[in-house]
């Protein structure tokens, strides 16, 4: 990450870019701003944060390696295009946005990947957790970004790590995928927010915490529940590619420490049981990303330098 | 696997060794005979049968390429060192079986691998499924072999692939791990043999399909619960590593063409109902793997290939 030049990494969501710049291996900028819908507005709000990215460490973006950009929705990285990013906007499928973006730049070179795996990049760099992880990310959704022996597994179909539409409560409720009782029903933020609104704006993770750590018995049912079933999707991930790091990310971690302690004490609880749990020791290899790390941007300038080397 | 020479591969259970010779790229001889216990008794026998491969076959032993072999328990290829294959009566650990069986074998290179390893690689390359498969092993218990483009995924501990201890009941029977409802007590071979018993020695598997086919309520309730259970088994698999492949092997599939069409049956039903499951298009990915073929001493000839090319 040092030599040839600095790298700016984008985290291109639905509301918000996030973006850093990344220079000799450490973070020298990061900014924010809303993103524009469909492509025209992304294309402009990420040519204007990369702009103030610039400025901001006193570069011209000409001084650039290049760029790197995650992005929710199907990802080809190879060919630099994007479909299906409905969040966004763009509707359309295989939009050419990593060439597009480079025009807008100048010519600078631009990657774009996956936002989970720009992710997982970021949070396996940032925690310094080797080269072998699973990213368990507990946002709206639940999905596991894998890297194995330093490789990002998408699989065929690009269904690696959908691990939130495994079956957890056979004949469960109904999920928006038209099965039943799926795993992210339990176990993600916005199963949180179902159980537990949150009228005053804190996230729901925090508020069921809070109020369970107060005793309130309503609130201790929905965190046990919630925890259970993020033990069970760590257990899943540990049970089938058995990576040597399992990563707590996504919003639910502004709970912090509580939260990973929470998971681990159930993990623990099943290794008392059970000899081969014990064996496989999984509570050793589960760690918190913290929700104040830019792992995703972080993420996405590195995403560039695995393409690009720089 | 043509060019310096004829590999011998051996799969090395418990109570028998099944073995072939592959000679530019074909089985040109297949033998089996009893498995002796303990360390030299897993050495004279698999010796032995190198002995008898070869003479079958026209050649010395001194001829051949080398000697890959399949053995249940902790493997470590690298250092061709087996620990705690109890049920070949070696209780040790870090035993140098690679080296002692080479040393047998007038110098003889000899590569050793886990069983489920030998059967995948062995089950992908005789149906000609690639390189990113997952065998899905329903034996005894329940485990799936992982090739991930290519690579072998054995995991950090060597649990890659143990899914048969993912809980599928929550609350259910004891399994022998210490956990309850274990998947692999609802789609095991063995789960069959506990549910359908078969006192005339056929396989449990074959009397339940059988006795449902001609209509049986009991047998047609085991056989839809244990049918539905492998299709749980696929979708964790596919859902986890997203491989292009996904094989159904082991003792069950003596059943053949009416295991694949129901497991295949349960998928599509749940493609019908979802749209995320369609689009993985699960269904279209399965294969049977034939109990006839000679998967695993093939694979383990094969693995001989990918340590030392010939």
């Amino acid at each position: 990450m040092s030599g040839a030049g600095p790298v700016v990494g984008l985290d291109i969501g639905g509301t918000k870019i996030h973006g850093c710049v990344l220079a000799g291996g450490r973070v020298a900028g990061t900014a924010r701003r809303a993103t524009a819908r469909g492509i025209e507005g992304v294309l402009s709000s990420a040519a204007d944060l990369v702009e103030v990215l610039c400025r901001q460490v006193g570069i011209a973006v000409t001084d650039l390696a290049g760029v790197g950009a995650g992005l929710p929705g199907v990802v080809d990285t190879a060919a630099g295009l994007v479909s299906h990013a409905v969040n966004m906007g763009i509707a359309e499928a295989d939009v050419p946005l990593a060439p597009l973006l480079s025009a807008r730049l100048g010519g600078t070179p631009v990657v774009i990947e996956n936002d989970l795996s720009v992710a997982t990049i970021g949070a396996a760099h940032l925690l310094e957790a080797g080269d072998d992880v699973a990213l368990l990310s507990l946002g709206t959704g639940l999905a596991a970004g894998l890297m194995l022996h330093g490789e990002l597994r998408r699989g065929f179909r690009g269904g690696a790590g959908e691990i939130g539409h495994i079956t957890y409560v056979t004949d469960g409720a109904a999920c928006h995928c038209g099965q039943r009782g799926c795993l992210e029903l339990y176990a993600s933020g916005a199963a949180l927010a179902a159980r537990w609104p949150s009228p005053n704006g804190r996230p729901a993770s925090v508020a069921v915490f809070d109020a369970a750590a107060q005793g309130d018995p309503d609130a201790v049912r929905v965190r046990d529940e919630f925890v259970a079933a993020v033990a069970a999707a760590v257990r899943i991930v540990a049970l089938t590619c058995d990576v040597e790091h399992v990563l707590l990310g996504g919003g639910v971690t502004e709970v912090g420490a509580p939260l990973l302690d929470a998971v681990t004490a159930v993990i623990r609880g099943w290794e008392a049981e059970s000899q081969f749990l014990a064996h496989m020791a999984i509570a050793d290899r589960l760690r918190l990303v913290p929700a104040e790390l830019a792992t995703a941007p972080v993420g996405a300038a590195l995403a560039f330098a695995r393409v690009v080397p720089v």
